[in-house]
């Protein structure tokens, strides 16, 4: 190391501060923000298509007015990033899309035609641990009519993912699964889990069913009953219900019957014989009994929309149908196993949570798209969407001469003026790495101009999407100089017409 | 009130929890998101055909990471929203998109080819008071140059300014002035306020020369100082100099000469008398003499692109050329006033900014535009992007019977399948109201079936926009139930082919 460079580096750590991204935050670049919003595009569209219609509200909110959703916390404000204003009032990051929709509803309730059929795509928040796959910040895509009392809402949302899916790429390799809360409410109420006293046992009830893809039958037993202790050791508290309380839980998760005779509607006598007695679970099997009927008319076979009586989602605040969007398609997860891509959508029905800053509940009912893991699957089938090839780059005018970087100005203007991508290059560096500069830009044409070109009105083309594929062809150096392989002269005035002559030759006009 | 409605509105009031926005902070709705939509991606392309390619960064960064950079602020931290992470480091929501720019050049240094071209669009968060015009979440859109030490960069992103302004209609309505933080830093140096202790008074009297635009000559010595008391009474503190050093300030400023003479160059030879003995001022003049060669080599004249010694830019960090846009055309301020419209967008060359991540400093030039005021612009000058007409609403079809909710389904899902924009009418209310909803939907066309039409395998095709204008042309009800106009039945076998009639007489195909 020469001294001023050891200079340089204790200069640096002295300073102490270190170029870094916050933990569970992440950088995209030109290629991803253009693929993935490709993929937003065609949600948008098919969300306008059914009657959806933008709204965009902010990433801070009172705190009071978010409330405590979130699934698995048990902490409150866990999980949020909040602070305080000046006037000393909570603030929070926004942590999804549904509860700032909840406070811009009864805060404009009048203003706003009902039903309200609105979407939103944005960042939420979430205080967590990072981990792989689990961002701080990420994208929800949302949409949900709020006003709408009746269940064709909720199978007009289950259409919509449906949809959704189709436009995406997706026929054939998800499944849209349909449960009701009512129904879990019924049946947790008939094992003496009803009430308010009940709450916390019944959430951990909820979430251990929420495990039935996971760990199977004899895993959610265990957490139904003592717990379970993982491969780790790790051990996980169980909900303490008797052996009678888990076979009815249990009865409940296997009464969807085998994927390969999905009936349309066998599930109705199969739930109402089971489960029937109790009055919530009945309305719930009716509800999901009208959803099925409604889909089915409108077209959408049980490939596509199916009643699953083990989907439970996460959030506290669902009163009535829930649903999620499944991708069927396998992937080897982080163990080595060979399991369904999963859940890329969910939501449900949330009656109360407008409500919550009025005097009467308000029926709503939506779902939120998680935006970077559909993106993934999207890269993983390769789709078209997430895999369209990187636009070329811009037409690079090099400096040779820097006393004349005026002219070579004007070169630039000239080709921007005709609607060529262009710049010129502003680094300090050579002949030789401008050229790699242009190549790791991705340009697929060099303009240059000596000062005998110059003088006689004249540019150099260099197209360098023949050029490389040339070298690849030619064996020497010598050749090489030689031959002078795709770049000729021509005079200033027709540069337009060669770069746009050049440029068709290798990318079609929308490039 | 009725006795229900007294005990809602106790219990609402009881709960305490109002639906309100927070402070500063706005949400926007369909129309307003479409036309600012359009604006952006008007930026987005000028800015690609400059060879600019897309970057986004997060919300939030290390609040070390954002240094503390905010103009007018006095207290460190003052400005910004922080929170601390769950190892107690701080962190912030970002104020600008230069500051984690920097970080992520840094932070990526070697994997980025060097010159950079970067934009980023965005929404910024300062925790400062609300006022009219004033949010606490803003967007800009921002274009920056790293990499690029000559001041052929500054003059790319001066140009590029002006042609983003022309493309978004602005063409004659602009000025882009640019300055030069060197020649401010060099004349004050000659009345004794060079060197870091002084850096407390060079700040105000930077602060006072901003302000000449609006207090002219007299209200800008006065703030050079004793300071300046305003209409209200309330006392601004001044920067303390004595008559020969306002003077000499007062005389930079008037140095841009009249706006009726613009001569390209001619301040060259005034700055250099009256301040070229300085060598740091100097050498920011030379600069600025490079600067109007390069614009004007590339065809942009006085009237687009112009020296100005008056422009100062509120932000600490910038080393070298400074620039805004300015945007001439007249509007009456909150004083009932006629004044210019003012700056849209502005910036400047900060070397610094990377280097502080790293042992070298790193050159680096950019803007920002403030998206929402330069949107306000077009809005006043009657843009077409700012005012296209909004989209026509969502095909309703209204729900007669509720217990054939699955046939009207089958009908919106038909002109879905079919591109048509269509809803079902998920509400709970009688036919007036399904019509009143449609009208305040903006619907083009609702969609009718009563049991007698279902029998006959037959629907109403109700065109909305012919009958609003009928409404308009006849006088009475009786006259309107016998025409009976703009409504025709047909076979729902041709449903589709009808409505896209109807669609197709009032709009044009892209809408």
């Amino acid at each position: 190391m020469s001294k001023a460079d050891s200079n340089k580096a204790e200069k640096a750590e002295k300073s102490g501060l270190k170029a870094r991204l916050p933990r569970g935050f992440v950088d995209r670049r030109a290629a991803e923000i253009a693929a993935q919003g490709r993929m937003l595009e065609t949600i948008r569209a098919t969300f306008e298509l059914y009657g959806f219609e933008a709204l965009e509200t902010p990433f801070v909110e009172y705190t009071e007015a978010l409330g405590k959703f979130l699934p698995d916390l048990d902490r409150p404000n866990e999980g949020v990033f909040s602070f305080q204003d000046d006037d000393e009032a909570w603030l929070s990051l926004r942590y999804d899309l549904t509860a700032p929709l909840a406070r811009h509803v009864a805060e404009n309730f009048d203003a706003i035609p009902k039903p309200y059929r609105s979407f939103r795509n944005g960042f939420v928040f979430r205080n967590e641990k990072p981990g792989p796959g689990r961002f701080r910040q990420f994208m929800q895509f949302d949409a949900d009519i709020v006003g709408a009392p009746g269940v064709a809402a909720d199978a007009e949302a289950c259409m919509l993912m449906a949809d959704t899916l189709d436009r995406l790429g997706l026929a054939g390799q998800y499944v849209i699964k349909v449960n009701n809360r009512k129904v879990l409410d019924g049946v947790l109420a008939t094992i003496g889990l009803g009430g308010d006293a009940q709450a916390g046992q019944r959430l951990t009830v909820l979430r251990a069913m929420d495990k039935f893809d996971k760990f199977g039958t004899e895993g959610v037993r265990l957490l139904l009953g003592p717990g379970r202790k993982d491969e780790s050791g790790d051990f996980t508290k169980g909900a303490g219900l008797d052996g009678a309380q888990a076979d009815k839980v249990i009865a409940l998760l296997l009464a969807g019957g085998s994927e390969e005779t999905p009936e349309r509607f066998a599930f109705v006598d199969a739930l109402l014989t089971a489960f029937g007695e109790n009055e919530t679970a009945r309305a719930g099997i009716e509800e999901l009994h009208t959803i099925a009927k409604l889909v089915d008319a409108a077209g959408y076979g049980v490939d596509r929309i199916r009643v699953d009586p083990s989907v439970v989602r996460g959030l506290e605040y669902y009163t009535g149908p829930v649903y999620e969007a499944e991708l069927t398609f396998p992937v080897t997860n982080e163990d080595g196993q060979t399991v369904r891509f999963g859940s890329v959508a969910g939501g449900g029905r949330y009656d109360g949570l407008v409500g919550r800053f009025r005097s009467e509940p308000v029926p709503a009912t939506g779902f939120s798209i998680g935006v970077s893991r559909l993106f993934s699957a999207l890269q993983l089938t390769g789709s078209p969407l997430a895999e369209a090839p990187a636009k070329p780059g811009p037409v690079v005018v090099l400096v040779l001469d820097r006393d004349e970087i005026a002219a070579y100005q004007r070169l630039v203007a000239t080709l921007r003026g005709a609607g060529i991508r262009a710049e010129l290059y502003l680094g300090g560096a050579g002949m030789k790495a401008q050229m790699k500069y242009a190549d790791r830009r991705g340009s697929p044409v060099a303009i240059i101009q000596g000062s005998n070109e110059r003088e006689a009105g004249e540019i150099q083309v260099k197209d360098l999407v023949a050029g490389a594929e040339a070298a690849r062809n030619i064996a020497s150096n010598a050749e090489w100089k030689a031959a002078r392989p795709a770049q000729f002269s021509c005079p200033e005035a027709e540069m337009v017409e060669r770069v746009r002559a050049v440029l068709a030759q290798h990318f079609s006009a929308d490039a």
